[in-house]
């Protein structure tokens, strides 16, 4: 069920009327129809992609890691073998998404795409390697079109085996010197925005080192011309290894109907590219919070969709998707554990019409 | 401790030491300076508050109820005697407030601040009866200002018993069909606001009850004339026993150097309440969500509040405060639990200069 048509094909349209059932629900509970807000839209939500308000006891985090031969390119404000010293601290849970994760109840596979620098042998650290990290898109396509499918069905596969072993959200992070850059450029020839407009300062650019980088999207764009109809022609021209994978976690996640928790701008870009490819995946999406990162809103609106959180985060890993899992089970929780007007013996509104008592 | 002289004076500034050595621990972390956002100002502010990052394993939620003669006057959509049955709900476990406490690893404290209804006998109910709800603002003082010392007494007691059992963060919540109005109206008196831009649906009001709930708040204002900087006047005259009770945690909090977390609009209005009584307790504050009640943010302004959650809530009980709980504890968990660059062997970024690494 992991190969790219395969999973194509098995993504459906939302369930209306689980998440219409969802609303009669919330309705029925002991509190004014719609005061807790959002937090009851994410429970419809839930229902609309699970078929039901899944209870969220088992999210997992992904956390894939590659290279970009971009970051030659002086696009990033630390060296590359930051990617793999990362890697270790993801190991060793020193990192803000072992912490973030701990503190959700969420498990963490961090997955090695296509990492540059040497990594320890280490039986938590899952292989999905691709190559030894993408080659420059500043001068010709990032990866083959081969192993841009191949990353996806690695993200892919990874997802599908944690949804059989329990997993109830789908939570994506990853980490990658570069990859803002290829995320700005994915972004860029999706929606069609301007480059100056969806390329941000990344991990502490200043304003030449920003100039620098939108000037870096504008060439691998010119010298690629990916396609925007064409998802995987995007990701092999401009995308990265770690950012396929996550495409694949979005694809896996919607054909399962497991909701996917996105994390940032680069794990939007990797959403905006499995969308492409099935444009029914969106429905899947939960947007878990806006990053800093000034091209992550362009994403988000070109998906349709309206962020949870806004903290100025801009860390990616995972880290404000890892937040998210709080306010997704407690959506969850809210619909399922509430007691309703009837059962807790509250009178409801003046002129409010007695609902029907939605399903316990 | 917790007479109103007593703790206004105990009340100090914030520790800008405990608030330097929080950041820069937070700048020695793996991850980009400042990268995860208002995350790392939130564990500034607790250590600021505290003198340290405290570990948020003991959040405890007031939930105080009481009623309001001014819901006498049409102010609300539902009948007074939903606060009563509410805080049977409460009692039983199946409100909003104590699922999402249960969420949050948070123990819920339910106390009757004068619910006009009979209420069951039940151990779990804290009494601190002022008396059987207030008169109506419209058409005198709410309460005596014995009655208004006595409430903030008996929340701070309440606080202070949490607190010497371990409480490291004080979460506020209420119930009081009518509640709105009030906090409107000391909204509009503390903070000179027209009366119109600072009074919502609350519960769920048309356009008509609107305006109605805005020419009642005028009213209460032209009967009492509030002195607006002498918050136990404002307290007496437009306030709610639940509200005094409010800001007595809000004092004890900041007295015994235990951040408080404000919910929505009318535990903001207690924290007005407070801050008009011992300025120095605004810096003990945290403003866990933006309400969809007009008036909250007028409230949070003239506090210099930034809230950072905004999911349209609009149901107090502490359910905005008790979703922050994670935010916090996420917070304090970053600052705690995370490696350094020194530590994990992580390089930094080029042209960055080597900190001196933060307190384990």
């Amino acid at each position: 069920m992991t190969s790219l048509r395969r999973l194509r094909d098995a993504i459906a349209a939302p369930d209306a009327a689980a998440a219409a059932a969802a609303r009669r629900r919330l309705d029925s509970l002991t509190k004014p129809p719609g005061s807790l807000g959002r937090l009851e839209e994410l429970a419809e939500r839930l229902a609309a992609i699970s078929g039901r308000v899944p209870a969220i006891d088992r999210p997992v985090v992904f956390t894939f890691a590659a290279d970009h031969g971009v970051a030659a390119e002086g696009v990033s404000a630390y060296p590359q073998v930051v990617t793999a010293q990362m890697v270790e601290n993801f190991l060793r849970g020193g990192a803000a998404i072992n912490v973030l994760a701990r503190a959700a109840g969420a498990r963490v596979v961090v997955a090695d795409f296509g990492v540059a620098h040497p990594l320890p042998e280490d039986a938590r650290l899952v292989s999905c390697r691709i190559g030894p990290g993408t080659a420059s898109m500043a001068r010709g396509p990032a990866m083959s079109r081969d192993q841009a499918v191949a990353s996806i069905e690695a993200g892919a596969r990874l997802a599908a085996e944690a949804i059989d072993a329990g997993a109830d959200l789908l939570v994506t992070g990853e980490m990658g010197i570069g990859n803002s850059t290829a995320a700005s450029a994915i972004t860029a020839a999706i929606t069609g925005a301007d480059p100056a407009a969806v390329t941000g300062p990344g991990t502490g650019l200043d304003d030449r080192g920003r100039e620098r980088k939108v000037a870096v999207v504008r060439r691998a764009l010119d010298v690629n011309a990916p396609d925007p109809a064409d998802g995987l022609d995007v990701l092999t021209k401009v995308g990265g290894f770690e950012i396929g994978g996550l495409a694949g976690v979005v694809l896996a996640g919607a054909a399962r109907r497991v909701p996917v928790a996105l994390d940032g701008f680069i794990a939007t870009s990797a959403a905006l590219v499995a969308v492409a490819l099935a444009p029914l995946a969106r429905h899947a999406l939960l947007a878990s919070h806006r990053s800093a990162e000034p091209g992550h809103d362009v994403a988000l609106a070109a998906l349709g969709l309206a962020p949870y959180l806004d903290l100025g985060l801009r860390l990616g890993e995972g880290t404000g998707a890892a937040l998210f899992v709080h306010l997704a089970r407690a959506a969850a929780r809210i619909h399922d554990e509430m007691a309703t007007f009837k059962s807790a013996g509250v009178s409801r509104a003046a002129g409010a019409t007695a609902e029907p008592e939605g399903e316990p």
